[in-house]
């Protein structure tokens, strides 16, 4: 098990803005928010990514998205907002055990911080590339 | 109940490469990839955004997603990736349906496509906003 600042959080060690908790998730604010509201779910099982998960924590993590994103969009009166969730130093991530952002936008009414920034480039999914790579993608799955 | 591309593919009246399906999850490839294996994992349930979910589809993503991370990575052999999950026309959000992106991260070798990009511009969480914000969001949960 991972020892980072999120296992000290759940073990109460360190001290955080808690939002919610069970037996198996624990959400506090995000101390170096994108904007207002910026909240941080994670699943009190320690490892460092979605893929090392158990299906009881996975699920009790999906399960409780839609109270705290409902929670935090009617505290910050936003519409919008994103999920991001980083697995791997090389896509972002910092704190190596599993972390949900929650990260409202304030598109119609700018605070100064603007949220989650996107940079999307897609290229076109080439149809006999698609069959191959679903096939092996299927496959691991089993 | 929203009708777009995601209803017509959950009901079989438009083609995709499908990677998993079960009662209420489906996964398939993002035609349109910000990297080789970039996978979208949708409810079958069909509302817009993850704070419309019931907790039954919002469970049922999250236990499975870790499976659907995992048999991508081995498909790709990339060791990290993004999850992405947008809600709103002002967060990105184009096809109003809940999607889950998972994009690999092919950072030791690149790919053409660089997968997701993220503008992170972080604030600091002063002590007493905390406070009164997590207690307003720990309200509206309940």
């Amino acid at each position: 098990m991972p020892d980072t600042i999120f296992s000290k959080i759940i073990a109460g060690e360190i001290p955080c803005h808690r939002v919610y908790e069970d037996e198996f998730v624990l959400a506090f604010l995000d101390i170096n928010p994108l904007a207002a509201g910026h909240t941080l779910v994670i699943p009190k099982e320690s490892v460092a990514t979605v893929g090392e998960l158990s299906d009881e924590s996975a699920a009790a993590v999906g399960r409780v998205l839609p109270r705290i994103c409902r929670a935090v969009m009617k505290a910050t009166r936003t519409n919008a907002y994103n999920i991001l969730q980083n697995n791997g130093a090389d896509a972002h991530q910092e704190v190596m055990h599993v972390h949900f952002h929650i990260i409202p936008k304030y598109a119609d009414r700018p605070s100064g911080q603007d949220g989650l920034g996107i940079g999307w480039r897609p290229g076109k999914l080439d149809s006999d590339v698609g069959v191959e790579m679903a096939k092996r993608i299927a496959a691991e799955i089993g």
